[in-house]
């Protein structure tokens, strides 16, 4: 692949390209200026380090090729799974099969247009921070996949933390005599409401599961009812802790569970109304006003990206 | 009272004042342009809006008294009990009886000096931050008294959120069988580690019960001991969700519970060590690690006020 181009002083006519790297499908998209999108591709996601590169590359010519805006200016990709604050290096992303790829270096080496590299939740919460307008002082995102994880953007900056590992309240116990989680503890969030672990319990693998859940606790299913029951309950308290200690004036649902919109936003804040009418410090904090869900199919991790691609090196 | 002084161009011969007033005592400070210390002075608090405005300004002229280093540049007070975002206005200190006071206009009024209120417990995590020498990127602040709530310093800013909520995680369940709490919630952190509630469940109201109970659990007694490892199990849940939530490296923990010291740290670091042992996870975070206590009589939180004093109207 030949260099995309040098960026040039010109930024007006120049495109800021992100990328949403997933573990079956990779999203991108191209914004002005002015943070428009001008242009957009969908494709599969080829696993390992690769197949993850060619992935990235085939994106990027799609993308160009659709593009007549101008040059290139920076590239911000939204890895799944762990990647070091210094946006250069993915350390693990198991679904993908990387480890220690330091995916910044070697695309900078065949774009020669400076690179970032963003966990994937972290660049949807910033991408859903620009998407509402760039208008909360602390919005906290809330991703709903095969784990739970949030972001939190706070003064219109993602919070990374002290070594990246902040928004991972999915492995908050909520119930110490709760199920087991795959990360050892009993009674996390994760337990309950991911779409790995909703799967395990309801007894068909699949990221399908905890819409299963939901079809068929709507039909009239106890068991399912009793699961849509304990999923909300565990987005509830996942609400509760980003209120309680970040204090965010919103939470936005991601992810592929949060793409149930409605069927899950009513049962999540009739746990939070109902948890107000035990409790006046609860009422008071309003909880149930504080939610949204991304809607399904939205772009925000790739925007994020996008986004998070302008950041000095 | 006559004002103090109108603040000088030349801010070296300045002091800024910091006042931490608690529900019977209140601690005064004085730094230099350095931050050092320069004059300190501890009183009883009088209650009502009438006593601690007498309480104050006794303490500024304790301060003035000791002090030849100059003039008074800022005051800055920390309350117990909820302060508007804007550090003005004492919404509610139950325990000192004070409602809708507007603390900064009143005091500004008799002083002539730039006043700025903040909660105490946040002013403490300023403090916290300031006396460790301002390195963390990201700390956290447990105040361990009557309730249980935490104060953040991100980039060394405190973290105030969205409505002055942030840290308010004292009332996050850990337990959906466990405890009532004060709030109306079951199984709050705060249910099995406030003073207020441990001293309900022991029976013996006052503020020294927590330390009635380590004493008790030290002796041999069952009951004892097993609050004493609830109340490490509860300090420890904070941990992680301060570390979780927010990522800070380091989690002080201070208010009259932590004087404790090494009594309290002791059981919760073992919590964290028997949780890290089952999960990898957790393992990962070294939790215990990032846990250390203010000492017993520190004045973090008058310092805090102190630099709360500088912000800007």
């Amino acid at each position: 692949m030949t260099p995309l181009s040098v960026p040039q002083t010109d930024q007006a006519s120049t495109v800021r390209v992100g990328l949403d790297v997933g573990g079956t499908k990779t999203d991108a998209v191209a914004l002005d200026a002015h943070d428009s999108l001008v242009a957009r591709i969908r494709l599969p996601t080829q696993p390992g380090a690769a197949g993850v590169l060619e992935t990235i590359r085939t994106a990027l010519r799609g993308l160009t090729d659709q593009c007549t805006a101008g040059d290139v200016r920076s590239i911000g990709i939204g890895m799944p799974g762990q990647v070091d604050p210094g946006g250069s290096v993915v350390r693990h992303a198991v679904n993908l099969g990387l480890q220690d790829l330091d995916l910044r270096d070697l695309l900078e080496r065949v774009t020669a247009v400076p690179v970032s590299v963003e966990n994937d939740v972290k660049a949807a919460a910033l991408g859903a921070y620009a998407l509402r307008g760039g208008v909360d002082e602390a919005l906290g995102y809330l991703n709903l996949g095969t784990g739970v994880a949030a972001g939190a953007v706070l003064n219109g900056e993602l919070w990374r933390g002290s070594a990246g590992v902040a928004g991972e309240i999915g492995h908050l116990s909520i119930d110490p005599t709760g199920p087991l989680c795959a990360c050892g503890q009993r009674g996390c969030i994760e337990a309950y409401a991911g779409g790995g672990a909703v799967a395990r319990r309801w007894g068909r693998p699949g990221a399908g599961a905890v819409h299963e859940v939901f079809d068929a606790a709507e039909a009239g299913d106890r068991w399912a009812q009793r699961m849509r029951g304990e999923i909300a309950w565990a987005v509830a308290s996942a609400v509760r802790v980003l209120t309680l200690s970040l204090d965010v004036s919103t939470v936005v649902l991601g992810g592929g569970v949060a793409a149930l919109g409605g069927r899950l936003l009513d049962p999540v804040a009739e746990v939070l109304e109902q948890e107000a009418k035990a409790s006046h410090f609860l009422a008071s904090l309003r909880l149930a006003d504080r939610v949204e869900t991304l809607p399904a199919g939205s772009l925000a991790a790739a925007f994020g990206a996008a986004l998070v691609g302008q950041r000095p090196h």
